[in-house]
C-alpha cells in the first residue's frame, strides 16, 4: 500500500459496467425460483484477462473450461449462472459449459475462445442447459447492469460490488468488482465468485502477476467454513480503453494498479466475510510484527477460522484463551511469551500474560458489529489480515435444515 | 491389526487400577463446584513410561514439566486435576506444576522425578495450589479407582474408560485406559487427556515407539473443533508385573502389545468423538484404497472436520456434495472420477458420479446415532479412519453462552 492510495476514489454507486467499454446484464431465466440467475459481462474490445481458481481437486466443469480459455490471455465476455454449479456432472457437464461458452459467443458475435463461463449453486445435478440457452437469448448487451451482481448470488443476503476511480498519466481510470459469498449451502454448496472489470491498459502477463499476488492477501484470507469449493473463480478483465500507455512492471503506475486492485479485492473480501451464512458479526484479525508476511497471514487465518473463537464472538465473550490456543495451533514458529492480543482496542493479553480489563467496557465493545482482534507477535516487521464471521445458531440451521 | 486381536477380551467393568500393582483414587477437593477434580494413579513398582503431547506451541506448565520428567523413561505415579489447566500462567504456573509433582512424591514416598502431572480446565488463571496440596493429602493409594476417570472430566458428559485382557507367554496381561474429551469450553478451554496402565513388561523405548506410532491412527484422528489445545497429554505406564519376559521389537508379542494398545486408544478415541460438545451423532469415516495410509487418514480427517459435513449430518442430510468437496480440499493427490462414497452402507457417489438411492431408506439410516461414511479412492491399497461428531445448536450454545 503506498501513498498513491490516497488518490483512489470509491464511487457512491457501484456498477460492473462502469469502466469504459464494458456492458452487463442480469436476468431471471428460471434456474432459481424467482430471483435473478443468469448474467453476462461484455467488453467492446478484447480485454487482457487473468484468473485464479479453486485449489480443490474436485473442479467444476466451468472451472476446467476457464483455465483453458484464459491461457491466451484474452477475454471479451463472461457468462455466469447461479442455481446450479455444474460440478460433479461428468462429461455432460463439460459439454454444457462449452455450450454456454459457444452460445454466448454466437449471441455476441465474438470468438468462442473469448468467453469465460462460471456457475454456482447445487452440485451433482445436470445443468438445465435449455433454460440457460433460452436465457442467454434474453440477455441484452446494455441491460440491467446492477442485475449482474444479483444474478450471481446464492445464499448471499446482500449484493457485493464496488467501483473506484483514479488517474494514470492524466487519464481517469475505473475499476469495478462484484462478488458472491463463500458460504456453502442449499442443497449442496455455493461458492465464491469474483469478477473485476477495468479500462486500465495492462497486458495479461502482468495482470496475472498482480492478481496472483493480490489474492494471497485478499480472497485467500477470508474463511467462512474453512473449505474450498469446487467452483471458486476470480476473473479480471482489463480492456485498456482508458487511453493511457500500457503499464509496465516496476513502475509507479504498476504500483498504483496494484493498490487499486487491492482496494477492490479487499472490499469484496470483507463484504463476503460480513455476509457469512448466519453471521451476526464481522471478525477482522490483524497480526503485526511477524517474522514474515506469510506467518502473519497464517496466524490471522487460524484465528478467524477457529470454531471456538467464532462461537465466543457470537456469545460476546472476550475469550482470549481460545485466541492464544488458535495462534499456538497455527504452525508458525513463535514465542508465546511475547504475544499481545487486543479485542476492539482493549488489551486482553500482554507479553503472553492475561491483562486486567474493565468487564463493562469490554461488554460494550463486544456489542459492536465489527470485532477487531489485533495480535502483536513481537517477532519481526511483517503484517497480515484475515476476515471471517461468527458461528451462530443460524449457521447451523441454514446448513442443517435442508434435506437433499 | 492381526488375528491376535481375537485373543483380546474387553472386561465388563473398566478400572484404571485393574492391571497388577496399580492403584488409583479420585476425589472432590474444591477446584470445581461439586464434582470430582483431583485424582492419581500409583504403581507398586517403577513403570516404563511413554508420552505424547500437544503440538500447540502454547503449552501448559504441566506439559512442559512432563516432557522433562519422562525423559528417563520411568514413572511411578500421575497426579491430575481438573477445573484449572495451569496454562498461560507464566513462571508461577511452572512452579505450581512442580509443587504438585513434589508433594505427590512426598505423599507416596517416591522420587520426585517419578511423578507425572496433568491439568485441565480454565486457562490463564493461577492454579489454586493450596486446594491441590490439601487435596493430595486426602487421596488414598487404594481409593475410589473409578473416581479417577471422573476427576479428570470437564465438559465430558460420560466417563471414558476401558479395561482389556489377553495372554502373553501364558501370563494374563491387563491394560486399562481412561480419557477425557477434546471439546473446548467453559470458560476458556478444556483439553484431551489420556492415561493408560498395563502390567505388560516392555521397556520405555519400545513403549514410546508403539505409542508414537499408534496415536497417528487413534487420538490424532479425532476432531471436535479442529484445534489442538494447550494441555493435550497421553501417558502410558507399563510396570511389568504380569511376569512374562520383556517384549522385544520385531516379535509376535510386540505385535500383540500394539494390538492391545490400539484397542484401548481406539475405544477411547471413539468415546471422545461420541461425547463431542453438543453432539447428537458419532461420525465415523473410513477411507479405503488410498495410495498411502497417510493419504487415507488425511482424507478421513478432512471429512470429519468439515463444518459443512458436520451440520449436514446433524440435519440428517445425505449431502455427498459436501463430502466430495472436503475430499477435494484434503491436499491429497487423487482422481475425483474414481471415488465411491457411501453413507451407512448406501452408495451416494459411484465412480465420481451421483448414485440413485432410495430417499426413504436413506432417511431411516440417517436417524441412526452412528453415521458411517465410507470412501473408496480406488488409488491404492491403504486405509485410514477418523472420528468426530456433528455440529449442532447445542455446540454453538455451549461455546457461545459463557461470558468470561
Amino acid at each position: 500500500m503506498t501513498e498513491l492510495l490516497n488518490q483512489i476514489t470509491t464511487l457512491s454507486t457501484a456498477d460492473i459496467a462502469a469502466p469504459i467499454g464494458f456492458h452487463a446484464d442480469g436476468q431471471h431465466v428460471g434456474l432459481k425460483h424467482k430471483s435473478k440467475d443468469l448474467g453476462w459481462i461484455y467488453s467492446d474490445v478484447i480485454a487482457s484477462v487473468a484468473g485464479v481458481f479453486t485449489t480443490n481437486l474436485v473442479q467444476a466443469a466451468p472451472v476446467q473450461l476457464d483455465k483453458k480459455t484464459i491461457r491466451n490471455g484474452q477475454l471479451q465476455a463472461i457468462i455466469v449462472n447461479s442455481g446450479n454449479a455444474n460440478a460433479v456432472t461428468g462429461s455432460i457437464g463439460v459439454s454444457h459449459a462449452e455450450s454456454m461458452q459457444e452460445f454466448t459467443a454466437q449471441q455476441l458475435n465474438i470468438d468462442t475462445s473469448l468467453v469465460g463461463v462460471a456457475s454456482t449453486g447445487i452440485i451433482g445435478k445436470v445443468l438445465p442447459i435449455d433454460k440457460i440457452i433460452n436465457g442467454i437469448k434474453q440477455l441484452k448487451i446494455d441491460g440491467d447492469t446492477n442485475g449482474f451482481a444479483h444474478a450471481i448470488m446464492t445464499t448471499d443476503t446482500k449484493e457485493k460490488s464496488i467501483t473506484i476511480q483514479s488517474t494514470i498519466q492524466g487519464k481517469i481510470v475505473t475499476m469495478s468488482g462484484v462478488a458472491k459469498g463463500s458460504g456453502m449451502l442449499h442443497p449442496n454448496m455455493a461458492t465464491m465468485l469474483g469478477f473485476i472489470t477495468t479500462d486500465i491498459n495492462i497486458d495479461a502477463k502482468l495482470l496475472q502477476q498482480a492478481l496472483s499476488e493480490d489474492v494471497e492477501t485478499s480472497f485467500n484470507q477470508i474463511t467462512i467454513d474453512g473449505d474450498t469449493s469446487t467452483n471458486d473463480t476470480v476473473l479480471v478483465m482489463a480492456n485498456g480503453l482508458a487511453g493511457h500507455k500500457m503499464i509496465e512492471n516496476h513502475t509507479a503506475e504498476y504500483e498504483q494498479f496494484k493498490d487499486m486492485l487491492h482496494t477492490v479485492t479487499t472490499a469484496l473480501s470483507i463484504a463476503i466475510a460480513n455476509d457469512g451464512e448466519g453471521a451476526t458479526k464481522l471478525i477482522a484479525v490483524a497480526v503485526n510484527h511477524a517474522q514474515s508476511a506469510l506467518d502473519a497471514r497464517m496466524v490471522a487465518k487460524k484465528i478467524v477460522g477457529s470454531s471456538l473463537v467464532k462461537t465466543a464472538i457470537f456469545g460476546k465473550d472476550p475469550n482470549w484463551g481460545r485466541i492464544i490456543a488458535a495462534i499456538g495451533a497455527s504452525n508458525v514458529d513463535l514465542n508465546p511469551n511475547l504475544i499481545d492480543i487486543s479485542i476492539n482496542k482493549i488489551a486482553v493479553l500482554v507479553n503472553g500474560a492475561p491483562a486486567d480489563f474493565n468487564a463493562d467496557t469490554m461488554a460494550e465493545k463486544l456489542e459492536e458489529h465489527d470485532i477487531h482482534i489485533d495480535v502483536d507477535l513481537h517477532a519481526g516487521t511483517e503484517s497480515g489480515c484475515a476476515w471471517g464471521s461468527d458461528l451462530t445458531y443460524e449457521y447451523v440451521k441454514i446448513n442443517a435444515l435442508y434435506t437433499t
